[in-house]
């Protein structure tokens, strides 16, 4: 069944991307609020944390509908954060610099392997 | 000190970002090229699937450093397949359906939530 999943899976489409973006954003706006709490709210913060330990937020959708229904006001906060982290994010990206941030890496990675592998002449 | 890392964390870097991105499209190459092999090459199919298992690819850096050692041929595949997704996600990929798609969804969760509050008059 694995197999049948994996070769079926020619990465015509970019909705893993996009759903695999906004579940990251969601990741770092729980992060970012239960900061918030840690410094101003520490009951409401050892409550979250708490939550977040036993609802991993990897799938967003899942984790905030959880969240919705047993402390709304967390719910909009951490919606409310992944937007503006988000927008946040997106001033300070760039395509270009994505594009060659992974050629640099996949260049020097080469490079890490060609310094291993040439032998240097004994003195 | 799980407590002191999270406290600390205030999310003015977006390097985190970046990284995830860059993580997510080596994952996505490794899928690619792992259903390239399954109709062309078998073999190494089979080799490379049991490679995957015991290498998770979540730090791409770490995965690809480990590939390039046992087969090079292989990590130069994963490493061009992963650039070559990215440029094609570049094309298709725009910041502002993004924004949306995540405003959305907030509303659509505030929705449910709403939906489940209201108690209907019984009749």
């Amino acid at each position: 069944v694995v197999v049948d999943e994996i070769a079926g899976q020619y990465e015509d489409s970019y909705e893993d991307v996009d759903k695999h973006l906004m579940d990251y954003f969601t990741f770092k706006a729980v992060r970012t609020v239960l900061a918030q709490l840690y410094e101003m709210n520490p009951s409401q913060y050892i409550w979250f944390y708490n939550f977040v330990g036993n609802n991993k937020p990897q799938d967003s959708k899942v984790f905030i509908r959880l969240l919705v229904k047993e402390r709304q006001e967390l719910a909009e906060r951490v919606m409310v954060t992944r937007l503006h982290l988000f927008g946040k994010w997106v001033k300070k990206y760039s395509h270009e610099n994505m594009y060659n941030a992974i050629s640099d890496q996949n260049l020097e990675l080469l490079r890490e392997r060609l310094i291993q592998t040439v032998k240097l002449p004994s003195d």
